[in-house]
């Protein structure tokens, strides 16, 4: 994983062959104490766990995948819980025909090459496990 | 609906079990006065209504479907047209087999969870009606 | 194609009937001196030419499709490599029957009509030519 400071809350990363997406994005955030964030990306990937949550049976099912496929859009947030980075990502991934994947991004997915985009915003948000929805969510201060 | 505010123009938004997506992100957008903006988002949600827009007959047509699918990927604007504000939203929704389904987010889409960031742009957008196309269309100052 | 400026960063487009999608960016971002920045859009297309590329055997293949589709998402970034901007664009785009196709987005895909927001950010991001996978990608100065 390569990166540039663009500006005081703005990086440009391009994460290399075999990097652990989800993983080195965790590192990233940890690294410059963003605390709340966005994130956004396209590039290239080998290899994808993708996660589909039932909110019935409130269990995620996963998929493996081991093909190249274009990350048509890496889009994600990062909030904190207990002192731990979280960056929550989904993906939506081109294959060899132009079929289109997604899901939700999980450890061991690896880069062919991805640039992604990091913008901290200030404050931090904050997340904590839901119960009801077995999930962890974010907690936010106003109700409309 | 719950947001926090993270900057003067910024905030995170969790949509929340059965809240109308579109519905919502209007009512926030109006509260706010966001009369120029971009909405990003991802997460879960029960049942959607989307359309296509057909260039050739100018006409929407429209499906529905009731299944969790994760939000890939929640992407949008803000504008107004006759003091009414208008979110406009597209999305690429992941199915339980990992497959895609995606369009143009019509009101009746109802989230398990959704978080979105919306950023606040200066000045505002303006849309009207444009005779040709039958749409409502940015109407920009500029021509290149 | 038309557009307004939002702030000093920060501008909206609106690409229309027949504009050629990935050379009008160019010319734009171009003509703002966007040397870094990110873009994001979505809208409808009438004609795309879809990449995909393979990390084996080095090479795009490509396909042409001719359908009014929804484009679900454009994202996308600029940088400069021997002083020519280079948007790097890959789009998730919704058919008739809600289906999604996406790639990597070449010339000669024309709009219906697209909104992108083009944010420009501090500095420049340079591509050059990297032997071994045989595409332009970022040089960034940091290592993690």
């Amino acid at each position: 994983m390569i990166y540039s400071q663009l500006s005081v809350d703005s990086w440009a990363i391009r994460l290399e062959d075999g990097d652990d997406i989800l993983l080195s994005l965790r590192k990233f955030v940890e690294s410059k104490r963003v605390r709340a964030g966005q994130l956004e990306g396209i590039g290239s990937l080998k290899k994808v766990r993708l996660g589909y949550y039932d909110f019935e049976t409130r269990k995620y099912s996963w998929q493996n995948f081991e093909e190249d496929m274009e990350i048509l859009n890496l889009t994600g947030n990062v909030s904190i819980k207990d002192s731990t980075y979280i960056p929550h990502v989904h993906v939506a991934l081109g294959r060899k025909d132009f079929s289109v994947l997604g899901g939700h991004l999980d450890d061991e997915s690896e880069a062919n090459m991805v640039e992604v985009f990091v913008r901290r915003l200030p404050g931090e948000l904050v997340k904590a496990h839901d119960e009801k929805i077995r999930l962890n969510v974010l907690q936010l201060s106003h109700k409309i």
